[in-house]
């Protein structure tokens, strides 16, 4: 397995990836502390898809303190936006929703462009806007929600980041991300960006205040570096929550990628291209005859439909388990299930299509100004 | 010999220098050329004081036939301005005057942070605004000239510099400035930022430009970065017009620099410190005692007094040559030619220190508005 802020290759096995990034398993405890002020629980949650922080604990603490604390996480534009990442966007407007707090949500625009080869400038500005606007639909809050793009913003940022990259020598990118000496010295400096929205906010609000960044695991690289500086400046070490990786539809390997237009479903897709895309391409764990199916049933652990279901779409914690149950008896085909799936999505995606429609006017709102 | 753009050390072997930087010596040709629309020749070109170029004839041609030139120069701040400097800029200013052209005054604000391993930001922020001032001072037009600050102008430069910074990898900064591992990721990027004034008025004026640059030897591997990428990107390789290290007054070695305040005459010096310092500091050509120096003569090759008036303080050649002759001879002693000295830098800055308490009400009109 391979899982770096810019590839995820092969079988995550997470108990590994827990002990090399040295990040601490959700539990019960923390659970129910965040309870008291969320009330409820996110299924993401629950079913162990948000499953690992550092430093929640210590958020909490500031939180309940006297709400030192805001929420930041981001988007590095390169593609459309495809359903992989509204799993954990939204499990981040449900945090910011329960908490009352203020999101930064950075737009790294240069970072794709300096990671991939082939990606154009003017692509990833194209993909910035498009993006905002599916962000925007998914209905964070616009008077807390403040974007901030690194190459618009960069009279905010470039100064703080330049702070961050002294205390950064070339070995310590090197081995954090597997740099070398033919990487470009745009992609080498990027990561002190990325560092900046975690105490940007301290400055701006001149009062010093803990970040809790909700992401996706494969960005863990950056933040442990972010947590090793920002102390050296003066400000506490961001706090994280993060979720594993999405499968692909072909398979529970990796993680769902915008450049492979067959492995993801994309926020602007029809529900005849949802239908397909399901239909053709999502991983089965069903037998090779409705026979034998039948007789033998399926395995939900491999099947991706169902861990689409489980991770985002049927939030109803019976439904699922009457969907897990069935599909293992072999009561319930994959087409079956698969046509579950596919209502789910289309109904989602109908309503966010309608909302992104609206979107455009409310741009303004959520970009920060300066 | 050592010379970076961060370092200069021991004798100069020029001759040297010119071959391994791959630069050409200004020559009779481009002397002519240039006095088509100057007239005169500056003292430092005929003196051989600017002495090498690149690409001089190409950036006159594009002068001739429509005007698409434009200077771009810089100051790095990170202590007060010393005498050493005003001699290029003196020259770019005379450049700017004759040819009545914009310049791009570039302050990279974040350079010597970056390389400086106890210089705070906060001090080379202080210093930023004192070296405004005093280049205020000096009297480049405040309608054709243009101050980007990095940090301030980031949201103009940053998205530029992360275009360059893609065709840049680590091998090639280390082997143009002697990076290596342990350098911090910031001062790598850096060379990224100073491209970016020799191409941005060309975006900004949506045509096509040609960047002549007067600068220092020592920033000359910059520049031949520079100029490896900017055609890549489509625009012209920028040219330059390059002048010597001016020594410090200790001997003539290395250049002067902020940091060793006895090896540097400052801008806000009193005409007592000028006087003791060139008296006690700079280093003489003459013999040991009186008569010997009546006998045998002084060298003005060493003498740092000397070369000063050359690079600088005695514009007039008539002037200069009785001083070397005089000197040569024995009929002028050390003590005297100091005294010339002293009072043609004590002139100098009690005129300059009446400019600059004029400077802070011109700053606005100096800073690029975005």
């Amino acid at each position: 397995m391979k899982v770096t802020p810019w590839e995820v290759e092969g079988s995550i096995d997470y108990d590994k990836l827990i002990k090399e990034f040295g990040v601490q398993r959700l539990d019960n405890k923390l659970f129910e502390r965040l309870k008291k002020h969320t009330k409820t629980l996110h299924p993401m949650l629950s079913r162990g898809i948000v499953f690992v922080h550092r430093d929640l604990d210590f958020a909490l603490k500031e939180y309940e303190s006297g709400k030192n604390l805001f929420l930041y996480t981001g988007r590095s534009p390169s593609g459309p936006i495809h359903i992989g990442h509204v799993f954990g966007w939204e499990f981040t407007r449900w945090l910011q929703e329960k908490l009352d707090l203020e999101l930064w949500f950075q737009f790294p625009d240069e970072e794709k462009f300096l990671f991939k080869e082939n990606l154009s400038y003017e692509t990833a500005q194209k993909y910035l806007k498009e993006n905002m606007l599916d962000i925007i639909a998914l209905g964070f809050n616009p008077k807390k929600t403040h974007f901030i793009i690194d190459t618009k913003h960069a009279s905010l940022m470039y100064s703080e980041a330049v702070k961050v990259a002294k205390k950064i020598t070339f070995s310590m990118v090197k081995s954090s991300f597997g740099l070398n000496d033919s990487t470009n010295i745009g992609a080498i400096f990027y990561t002190s960006m990325q560092a900046v929205p975690a105490f940007l906010p301290s400055i701006i609000n001149n009062k010093k205040l803990v970040c809790l960044i909700p992401h996706g695991v494969d960005q863990d690289p950056h933040f442990r570096l972010t947590r090793d500086i920002l102390p050296k400046l003066g400000y506490y070490k961001p706090a994280s929550i993060q979720w594993m990786m999405i499968p692909p539809l072909q398979g529970v390997q990796g993680k769902m990628q915008s450049h492979n237009s067959d492995a993801a479903i994309f926020l602007s897709d029809t529900p005849e291209q949802v239908k397909k895309k399901i239909n053709k391409y999502a991983f089965s764990g069903g037998q090779a005859t409705i026979e034998e199916h039948r007789k033998k049933g399926g395995n939900p652990e491999i099947d991706v439909s169902y861990q689409y279901l489980k991770a985002f779409f049927e939030p109803d914690n019976e439904k699922l388990k009457k969907i897990h149950d069935d599909y293992k008896s072999g009561k319930l085909l994959t087409g079956e299930l698969k046509q579950i799936l596919i209502d789910k999505i289309n109904k989602f995606l109908k309503e966010h299509q309608e909302r992104r429609r609206k979107a455009e006017k409310e741009l303004d709102k959520f970009i920060f100004k300066m």
